[in-house]
Formats: C-alpha cells, structure tokens, sequence
C-alpha cells in the first residue's frame, strides 16, 4: 500500500525510540505526515487546547489485538474507533485524541505507515484531531509487534445526563446491529479460517448524537466490546437499582456467519467483542424513533429492540427460543485474549 | 510490602483482562482500593470532568522501564511522574490523569500493588486525580511485564504563555539539578552493578507553578528525559529562531557518581535521561531570582545556570573546561533502550 514511499524493507531500529535524531525523523515522516494539524505540529510537551465551558469526558484504552491487521480493520482503526466509542456512548462528542505507540525493534515500516493511515482516516470520519503522541521502541521480543494507546476527550453537550440511575422499569434496550462480528472476525483471522465475515470496528458517535439530538428519550449507553453483550449487561444490571433486563433470544441480531462459527468452536455470541456497537437503555415511548433516527445511519442499519428493564434484583434474564429463561453473568473463566 | 493484602504468591491471568468476573475484581481490589475518587468509582466508560474556562494542556506517554523496579522509584511513579511532568514544563498545572495497563500473564499480583501504590503516592503528592483506567493481559511471553500508559490534562494559568518564539539572545539557561541520574541508575540497576546513587524521578510541578507564580522571566521550559540535556537544547535550537545556546561545561552539575560510571562506560551525561529536571529559558534580569525560588522547593536544590543564548543558526555550543568548543547534536545511534 505504501510502497511508493520508500518504506518497503525498512525496519524499525532502537534508536527511533531514543528520543534523538531518528525518534525525530520518525516523528516527521510518518506520524506528522498524517496527522499534521496546527495543534500537533507546535510540538510541545503538551497540546494546548482551547477553554471548554461545557463537562469534559476523558477515557483511556490501551489496544493488543492480534493479528494487527484483520478483516475489517487493524489495530490503528480499532484504537481511534474504541476510544470514540467510549466518549459517544457517554455522551460526549468526541474532540481531541492522544496516540501512544509501542513498537517492537524489527517491526516493518510499510505496517506502521498503514496503521497511522487507518488512525488518521478514522479520526478524519469522526471529526476528530490527534493533539499528542508518544513512540517507545522495546528490544526484539520484548513485545509482540505493536501495542497502542489512545487517550480522549470529548465534550458534553448541554441538557445530556446520561447515568445508570436513569434506567426504569419498562424502558427499552436496543442493540445497534449484529452481534459477535468482531469477536468472530479476529479469532479466525488468528486460526487462518477462512470466512466471510469482516470485524464491526466502526466510530459510533454520528449515531450516538443524532439519537441524543433528536430524542429525550435516551437513558443510558454502552459500547458492548470485551465480555460481549452479556458482560456489558450484567455490569450494568449491578449498577443499576432494583432492576433486571428481559432479553428475548429470538430478538437477537446475529449473522448466519457467527453462528455457524460459535456451533462449530462452542462459542456463545452474547460473550463475544464487538466494536461498532452500541447498547442503549431508552423510553419506551421514545423507542421506535430512535430505532429509525439509529437505522437511517451508517452502522445503524440492523438496529433493533432485544428486551426490557422490569424491576428487579440486578438479573439479566435471557428468554431463549425453547421458551426457557436463563441467567447471563459476566463473562468468566472462558478468555478470548487480545480480542481488542 | 504488600504480604498483608493475600496477595503473596497470586498472579495475574488471562482471565483478568477478558472484560469479566475477574477484570471487575482485579479493578475493585487493586485499583480502586488505592485510586479512589468520586469521579474514577462513577465507572463510566468515560470520565465526567468539570467545564474549564482556561486553555487545557494535554499529552501521553508510555513507559515501558527496564528494570520496573530501580533504585529511586518504579515504573508506577515514573509514569506519574512523566505525564506530570510534561504538563508542568508547558506551564499547566495538572489537574486529571489516566493510567493504561498493559501486563503479561503471570505477573505478580504483589508487584503490581506495589507499582499502584507509587502511582497513588505520587498522584497524591501533585495534587493530580486518577479519573479513568483500562487494564489489557497478554499472553506469557507477548510483553515483558509490564507496561503503562499515563494521559494527563491540565490547566493553563492566565498570564503563561511560554514558547520557543519566546527565547532570545541574552536569556539565560537554568537546569534544577544534577545531570543523567535516571540514566545511570536503570543502567545500573540493570546491569546489576552496586553503586550509591538513585534515579532523579520526582513531579517537577511545584517548582514550576512557583516560578510561574513569581517571575514574569519564564520565557520556555522543557524536562531532559530520553536523549538528554544536549537533544533537548539541541530540539529547542532547532525549533527557535535564530538563536544558538551557549553551554558552559564547568557550570554543568553532575555527580561524582554519574561521572564515574560514564568514563568507565564510555557514556556522556549530557545524553543520558533525566526524570525530575527542568530545563528553564528566563529573562537575565529574573535569573538569580528564579534560581533562588527553585532552590527552595523540594528537587530544585542543585539548581543553576549552564548558560546563556546568543544570535546564531540552531548551534549548541559547548563550552569545554579545556577551552575548546564542541557542537552538541542530537543523539544519535548510542542508544540506551527502555530507560523510561
């Protein structure tokens, strides 16, 4: 992809990470290539962003994912969209990010130059400027390829309040699409299977300012990521006060693909990543339109309503097909390591 | 240090980085046990933080120190210490800071009490708030231990406004201490040779906040960390216009112990990393005042003056105790991997 820029064959030395002249020649070549931006590239310890009179959202996450590189995405797209995803389902835009690289001695300049590019084209769809970075380089075998951390803050706009303590009985919980697609699309891009099936890592926070701009009605939100749907819910069922969730099985978004690959490795969907989902607790009231307001965007389209909140004890309750309901708990003993 | 918490003989596994039962029980009996504060326990996937009328500073680093624990601290208070830090030499004060944990299965649940610990100390010492988390484990063998990541924002007082453009000839330059301490002690330690001296790591933010406080002189401030005291002046250089530094060898303070093991080594101090120095640009008619205020306060004791600039083209002039001059560069090709 990037070989008209001279990188093919080229390495990653210890010395890019000294802090002297080749940590500089890096940081000009590949990263202020991209990302370049008037706050960037006054290349101070620290970014100098404007006042912000609204709350400020702040997350952080480190990525780990193997392989890097996946169908449907690869570790630089998969950084910028969690830390996107974890600002929009608070409500939050979305403003500024920090990326953090750790790099292995070794590692192939063309695949760091293609992540950046990933990083740089997913802050671009989301609107969002990369204000500050940081590049260590460990010795060979110290690390398994690459590890990247991205740090954001986002901006809460007036009359958003989202919170557990706002989820009641009778409200509604939508997933917005299929679920299980990332957990699947990496686990057999690491075990070499071939199947049609491409990660969901996808930025959410179009959809998440549209429902909140156009609806009262949103409660609560969460990006359902590691531990899968199941965990997300049962984290948010403790919570919560005197509430269970009812989740209908039938309901369930899930693609043919997923389940073929769950029967066949006894994988249960509910337990498995996603990254370009969003859980939300709504009014009833309000539910149809805010499913329409999710499906008329891109990464919306299979949204749909899988349950409701009933009083209760902090349960998640899964109705199943056979007409049986069980208890989901967090996800515990069966590990799916370096999902994301 | 921690034999009384049962933790003695525990490690981390696999399990506790799955985003289930046992990631929420590592974050409840080590995290929050030390990081508590009202906005961290709220548990969202992103932290609520105060609107904030002045311009914020912000920036990231990972630490990926070899050895984790070194004479003078460990890789908890270095990454504190780090962020903090960075945000203090661009004139902020730092108010909020996140923490990204990367570790390897099987890591000592004991040492990573010990690594939270110096982080909360050190935290608390800067007056700093812990507000957001993520912990990630890979497989054994994937990273070397354990890696950390700290994003800090902070708050930029009305009045500072400090800057490469702000440097002209006449400033004087101001170092807060002894030279290539940190450097020394991880290579030391290291190396497993037995000699009396610790890392420099300590939060510079008081001092700065001080001298900002008292002095209109501050014109630019950076910390020497990775490539030293000479990339650093020789980055500035570059950045600034017009302008060369002027470096007095004689007036350079280091240690009889830093000059030892680097003349039996064959390493130069003023390439060696620092973790609790400013180097500081001030107006001459402030410099006795600054470096009285930063001998008062607690790691600016040894503070003085190394030199002055003058007109010229981005040189840094080294002054030699036998009357020669030398040009200092940028470091390159020495390299001294995984010192912070």
């Amino acid at each position: 992809m990037m070989k008209d820029d001279g990188l093919k064959g080229k390495r990653i030395l210890l010395s890019h990470g000294d802090g002297g002249a080749l940590t500089r020649k890096l940081i000009e070549e590949i990263f202020y290539k991209k990302f370049y931006n008037d706050i960037l590239i006054k290349d101070q310890d620290a970014a100098l962003l404007p006042a912000c009179d609204r709350p400020i959202a702040m997350t952080t996450d480190s990525f780990i994912v193997k392989p890097i590189f996946f169908p449907g995405g690869d570790i630089g797209k998969l950084a910028v969209c969690g830390t996107v995803n974890d600002l929009a389902v608070s409500g939050a835009e979305a403003k500024f990010i920090t990326t953090a690289f750790i790099i292995e001695e070794g590692f192939k300049m063309e695949d760091l130059a293609q992540i950046v590019d990933s990083m740089w084209q997913t802050a671009r769809e989301c609107g969002l400027t990369i204000v500050s970075g940081d590049t260590k380089v460990v010795e060979k075998g110290s690390i398994d390829g690459i590890f990247i951390n991205t740090t954001g803050i986002g901006v809460l706009p007036a009359g958003v309040n989202l919170g557990f303590q706002q989820i009641k009985p009778g409200d509604k919980i939508i997933i917005s699409g299929n679920i299980g697609e990332h957990g699947v699309a990496v686990m057999a891009s690491r075990e070499g299977f071939s199947i049609n099936l491409s990660s969901d890592c996808a930025p959410l926070n179009r959809i998440t300012q549209s429902i909140l701009k156009n609806s009262q009605g949103v409660k609560f939100m969460r990006d359902p990521t590691r531990g899968g749907v199941a965990s997300t819910l049962k984290e948010i069922a403790i919570s919560s006060h005197n509430v269970d969730f009812c989740i209908n099985e039938e309901n369930l978004p899930i693609s043919q693909e997923v389940n073929t690959v769950c029967q066949l490795l006894g994988y249960d969907p509910l337990y498995l990543a996603n990254e370009g989902k969003i859980l939300a607790f709504v009014a009833p009231e309000e539910c149809e339109k805010i499913i329409s307001l999710m499906k008329e965007l891109p990464y919306g389209e299979n949204t749909c309503c899988i349950g409701e909140v009933q009083e209760g004890k902090g349960d998640v309750l899964l109705k199943t097909i056979i007409g049986g309901t069980r208890k989901l708990n967090l996800l515990s003993g069966i590990s799916l390591p370096r999902i994301c």
